[in-house]
């Protein structure tokens, strides 16, 4: 079989399918140089609950629940620690404005029963002093966790390997390229012009910045917050690095804009006014493979046999790579599509009007 | 003879010395490495001119009125245009308060006789659309000229070479290791360590914008503001490149931090809105040699036979390029210090305490 693109989705579903003693070529130009090289590696299935999302919210759920096994079967794979924390995460509010309308969403969530608990401004400090003391309020997702996707990247890739996968460094610019009998698109926003799915890129920007005098961040919760109305998350890792992210724009290319910048660094040293002390190491940008329902596509292409997708998965390719890898493997391996993948069949959007 | 650094200043005494027929050689393993990598290229005597600083003001107008000729000779002989521009400089107050304190300095600046001429909001706005509507107030310097820095440094080393410099990749430790009669530092903050001169440094972080559609900035003068306090400089280049500048800080790191490109972005983006879309293409970080009273160093090294300094331009280093070269090769060439260097000779410290 081929998967085309070397992304963490990718990876993990050549991983998982060479487990299971397929032989794999993984075609890729640039492996991990798209959203994964980008993405903060919030693994947030209660932060990123949104209204009238119920079935993306399960499979998020459920993703998560798979992250830790995954994580850990992954690292003794191979000898790689994908970073993965378990401190959770807390949402916060700025403004009195910024509080009002994330505990709207909050209260959605806990009516959904996810694990999310409303903390005073003087418990959210005992947590995390580093919090500026203007912030008005929170709540403590302890079930959301986080990895490093650039370690998740190159773990991935040597568990691969070391499993029998072979990397051919080529870019696919036709599934006709690909000489298998059952090819699995993982390719991200070019899935759209590979495939005609409905993939359009949704640029982020993202920061990232490195604490003073070689130590860890003065913080270990993933923190997101809302401040003056822009949200933002802070994403600290053992070695002292910081990822600050991210815009959300309408827009295909990667520049890293004055605007952009501006905006998550006033946010993010609004929430924790220590940052302005750190380092800027890094701003870059990257596309993410959205659908027109926010949900990825996982399934077979319909109309092109022993073709498969598993892309789309926009915000969330980082904590669905669990659950995309495990599904798409026992697709291949049984020719039966798991009732959970019903929701997020490639097909389900009419074929016209054209999204990208 | 020897010059130690090959930044603006180094490089302009070794070509004037080589064009009187003197043998040259310019020692340093990262030439243009050092704040002339960093600097805007400002050549503002008018808006540079401090309370207090009398003689120094009289220095800036002097070079900045040898500057067209200086610049006109080194693109004739190096073949490199160094794009000195002429559009003149707008400064401008966002806020009244901002506007109040500028003003202050205005009129010091017109007491002494200066070109700058106070223009309404309307006038400013006639002159540069791109600024902000909320821009209270601001006057013009038609003689407050800019220049980039890392074209009149590749210039200065072409025009150099072909009037018989020789470079010398090697780092001084000592001066003992440059074998030369007369041997002049121009190693900006390295030159404390060499001379044990009151020459600190002085942080600078400046970021590099990037206009979009490949065209030029929507402005064509150099813009210096107050913005809600915070003084910054915009400075257009033909290119597309806009030049935002600069932190000051007491401190000797080379270290890009959040807070220094989020206080410049801010400030920047209040003046000229437009800046919000524009590409952020490098943020970085140089040292100015600073001295106790501001002014650069000129002048033979008391003790010290055949020694001259060159440095400790601080804030000045390129707008005072063409005079200190002038004024150092007369030194060398005749022996008699000019005039004009008595207020900037090297033993006009006492010798405790010690600055750096």
């Amino acid at each position: 079989m081929g998967v085309v693109g070397a992304g963490a989705v990718g990876l993990a579903v050549a991983w998982r399918c060479a487990q299971r003693g397929l032989r794999v070529s993984v075609y890729d130009d640039r492996p991990g140089s798209g959203a994964s090289h980008v993405a903060a590696g919030m693994l947030s299935p209660v932060a990123e609950a949104y209204f009238g999302e119920h079935k993306l919210t399960a499979l998020l759920v459920e993703s998560a629940a798979r992250w830790p096994g995954f994580a850990a079967e992954l690292a003794e794979a191979s000898g790689v620690d994908p970073g993965y924390r378990t401190e959770g995460t807390l949402v916060v509010g700025l403004t009195a404005d910024d509080l009002a309308e994330a505990g709207r969403l909050w209260s959605y969530q806990q009516g959904l029963g996810l694990p999310i608990t409303p903390l005073r401004p003087s418990a959210l400090r005992d947590r995390e002093p580093a919090l500026a003391t203007r912030v008005r309020g929170g709540a403590v997702a302890p079930g959301d966790h986080q990895v490093d996707p650039r370690r998740l990247v190159a773990a991935l890739r040597v568990a691969a390997e070391r499993a029998g996968v072979v990397f051919r460094p080529a870019r696919v610019g036709a599934l006709s390229e690909v000489d298998a009998a059952v090819t699995v698109v993982a390719a991200g926003c070019g899935a759209a012009a590979l495939t005609g799915l409905p993939v359009r890129p949704v640029k982020g920007q993202v920061l990232r910045l490195r604490a003073p005098g070689g130590g860890p961040p003065g913080f270990r919760h993933v923190i997101r917050g809302y401040a003056d109305g822009e949200p933002v998350y802070l994403v600290p890792r053992a070695g002292g690095e910081v990822v600050v992210g991210a815009t959300v724009e309408e827009r295909a290319d990667t520049e890293v804009t004055a605007g952009g910048v501006l905006r998550l660094l006033r946010a993010a040293v609004e929430l924790v006014p220590e940052l302005t002390e750190y380092e800027l190491v890094e701003a870059v940008a990257g596309l993410r493979p959205a659908t027109p329902d926010n949900a990825p596509l996982i399934g077979a292409l319909p109309g092109r046999p022993g073709v498969l997708a598993a892309t789309g998965h926009h915000r969330h390719g980082i904590v669905l790579t669990p659950v995309t890898a495990d599904l798409v493997t026992e697709l291949i391996v049984t020719g039966e599509p798991d009732p959970a993948l019903a929701p997020f069949t490639p097909d389900r959007f009419p074929k016209e009007p054209r999204w990208n």
